[in-house]
């Protein structure tokens, strides 16, 4: 099973893709991070965002996908411009016909660590840790997205029962 | 020069297309909404909107395009839902090379009433009366729509100069 997670942005998109093998372990496939310059006209940095998700799947190929939910307190202005980049993430899942699934922050860090309130070096580490990888996988947002990823296989494995989201 | 005007949103996406003929009338050429059910998973819920509005790109081929921008000071788990439909509108008139502007809210009531504070009512009865129709255009959201084309017809015949967007 291959799983591709997302960490949705306009700025900046954060991904990971991570094998399970027969064997149950976890290894990343690839990881990275799609970026969009804030000067640029939204439309084009939605393109941006399209057209870069959409090489991933293509070059890796994943079953699954798992995106994390948003929850904005602060700034309006921003969860409305990171919403817009996760809508045409979704899209692009959605498109390619993968199994979509969404995460709360929260389902996440508890997946990862084992604690729903986990800090961010915490959960840097388990990563690395269960990925089996000498270094914390940098930038953050593509630690972020392999976290995703393997949130989505442990859901997987529970049979989708922890899981928010829906099959597509 | 024929203009396609979008309301967006993610349960009702409103959209209209407006010609402008070479004696400065305007036509309306097609308007409507795209709806999307609330118990849709949210992947779903953008493919529609995405397969649509590039059927109504399609059917009636505008040169350009006008967009509402978002505001919410209210709700912002609607503003979230809101703006990832935003995002896949950008992203699906940027795909179909149409140039887009973004436009306030209250731009669109300046252009078409005359006063940035209108009412619904109001500028209701001043689409019907621009595009010379029988009755207010319904629903809501297409004469919505409707409202955006002409706006970027104004904007466009002041040569860009009021608009808040960009050339795509």
């Amino acid at each position: 099973m291959r799983v591709l997670g997302v960490d949705p942005g306009t700025a900046t998109v954060g991904y990971g893709v991570v094998d399970e093998t027969e064997d149950g372990d976890l290894v990343a496939v690839k990881y990275g991070v799609i970026t969009t310059p804030a000067k640029m006209p939204m439309h084009d940095r939605l393109s941006i965002i399209h057209n870069e998700l959409r090489q991933v799947i293509d070059q890796t190929k994943p079953d699954r996908a798992g995106v994390e939910e948003l929850f904005f307190a602060k700034n309006v202005t921003t969860g409305i411009t990171v919403a817009q980049g996760r809508g045409v993430i979704l899209l692009t899942l959605a498109q390619a016909g993968l199994i979509i699934h969404e995460y709360k922050p929260h389902q996440i860090k508890q997946s990862i660590s084992g604690y729903g309130a986990a800090g961010k070096p915490q959960m840097q580490e388990m990563v690395r840790i269960l990925l089996n990888l000498d270094t914390i996988p940098s930038p953050d947002d593509a630690a972020d997205g392999l976290a995703i990823a393997i949130t989505d296989i442990h859901s997987a494995r529970l049979g989708d029962l922890t899981a928010d989201g829906y099959d597509s």
